[in-house]
């Protein structure tokens, strides 16, 4: 079998996780990246190895005066790749669509800072891998979504869940911003209730009565969720810890064992010694679990924003071009490149 | 009718501000108020005119070294007030009241940071004021809890409340303070759910079916609380809406006019130009304030955790020492005398 030629279009926080988890996989390789300015970024992708391409071709000359030559531009790439990352900013993916995807007949995978409709599918590997099986537009859910999806997929499918309401506490920038804030404030993000995050939990499970709040706070490390779930059958704590305990690409982490903030969750990750000390699994805090009348779960989690969504990048690859048609064998696959939690 | 003379044990963040809400009141008056160290702030409060005293013997001579004499010791004190304020840092109220207010025999308020059974009643002046009178030892909730009872006392009051779920996202720090934590971290606290909000609510309503989890975010303005209430009856978001435009001390804050987050809150307190620039009401987001399914509520709040107990002090004095027996009345003294939102 050939490897499936990506472009990653778009370098920034998540394309470069992407690229580089691809690079672990022995059924798909990097064909280039794409920049749209010669900042260091682009510099590093061309030490590491990766073939840089300019967006534009006015933007070329850029790149040359800043001594970081790039090999052509999207255009020139994707008549060399099969499938496109786009790892753009949001919106920008959807104007990327219609001037140049589409033209150019590639598939292309977009990530959640997109509108639902950019795409024919919106993808959660654990949730709803077949929906992308052949697809040539998939849309990757957010971050925050993907944590969703994650450990509710987990619940529905073993308990079973009438009503979802939670509180997304989230982080005002990521590490590497020094231009957002808030600095000293809670934000309600949006003013209004519910917030989109519940809506987009939908694209992937369209019948769950799932309502959101949101707010934004001073940090910069991971999201956090409080989640309330009132439950289809009852089920004991236990029962959920177990759940959850096998279930992919989610860690039980304990304040017992000195894990009482992101600061501790993100610690772990460096110890792991993973690339850019990411943690790509959701943290569900173990004595947060709880179930209050025999129906109702209550739990914690957070999010680590930059990097949770790289795996499914790589198994929406998988889906879409039909290398691999088995959800729980490109999981696996990915999950054990990336040296994920054990599952399998 | 002789003024109720009024003892202040601690003059830090609340007993300060205790102090000055008293001062503006004319029915009552402060007697004097405890330090246990020659801080800036027991310089300022002789410099306002308190009379100081320290709150032992052994500490007295620590004041005079650093040139700020003191009147007498906090037993002096005592025997020269009708009434106690007890703004010691948590659970060393209960400590005071076993060593000092009950041998001297002197009616002694709590403040939140004690274990409810410090005292016979816990206090909210719009929901239980008429439990405090006469009583010898009374307990003002907290922070939150005070946040919390306005608001769902007022919907109880009105509509009826049959199950609330609240998620409280807690500043790390008062301003005033540069020895805690966290600086970039979310921390689940306690990681356990549900937290003691809601049950310290039921010190206030016993039977409110109300469960909490609690965070604590880098910020030091205000706490935040995203709740969810289950309505007896159903009402439309523009009766919640009237309602809460009605309430006491409690005010409709506006994404449209620029009141993005708590940093906002709090600089529309500076404009009002009180005392420390304190936001004593809590600020309700009116874009928040949403009903779904006819009987869901759903709205935002931000408690100013330094200044909003601080009224309820007050009325709670005038409760225990039985000089004004009707809520309604002291409430309004109480706020007409602070330039508190205007609801008589």
């Amino acid at each position: 079998m050939n490897m499936i030629r990506v472009a990653i279009n778009g370098f920034g926080t998540i394309g470069k996780r992407v690229a580089d988890a691809i690079s672990l996989q022995n059924d798909m390789a990097v064909s280039g990246v794409v920049k749209t300015r010669p900042t260091f970024e682009a510099r590093l992708a061309r030490e590491r190895g990766y073939r840089l391409y300019a967006n534009t071709k006015e933007n070329v000359a850029a790149f040359e005066t800043a001594g970081i030559p790039v090999t052509g531009t999207l255009e020139d790439l994707i008549s060399e790749s099969d499938i496109v990352v786009d790892c753009t900013p949001g919106k920008t993916g959807a104007v990327n669509k219609e001037q140049i995807y589409v033209p150019k007949n590639i598939k292309a995978i977009f990530q959640g800072g997109e509108k639902p409709n950019v795409a024919e599918v919106s993808f959660n590997a654990m949730s709803n891998y077949d929906a992308s099986i052949g697809k040539s537009y998939v849309r990757v859910v957010s971050c925050n979504t993907t944590g969703l999806c994650r450990t509710l997929g987990a619940v529905k499918k073993e308990i079973g869940i009438t009503q979802v309401r939670a509180t997304m506490i989230r982080r005002g920038a990521d590490s590497g911003d020094s231009k957002r804030g808030p600095i000293n404030a809670i934000a309600p993000n949006p003013p209004t209730v519910p917030s989109h995050h519940g809506i987009d939990v939908n694209t992937i499970f369209p019948k769950m009565n799932i309502l959101t709040s949101a707010f934004i706070v001073p940090t910069t490390l991971m999201h956090m969720h409080a989640i309330n779930v009132m439950l289809e059958k009852q089920a004991t704590k236990d029962e959920v810890i177990a759940l959850l305990e096998k279930t992919p690409r989610v860690l039980l982490v304990s304040a017992k064992e000195g894990i009482v903030s992101t600061a501790q969750v993100m610690e772990y990750a460096r110890e792991l010694g993973r690339s850019r000390s990411d943690m790509f699994e959701i943290a569900v805090w173990k004595e947060s679990i709880n179930v209050v009348n025999g129906n109702e779960l209550f739990y914690v989690q957070a999010i680590h924003q930059e990097s949770d969504v790289v795996p499914e990048n790589i198994d929406a690859i998988r889906a879409m071009t039909g290398i691999e048609k088995d959800a729980k064998e490109s999981m696996r696959k990915t999950d054990e490149s990336m040296r994920l939690k054990i599952w399998w």
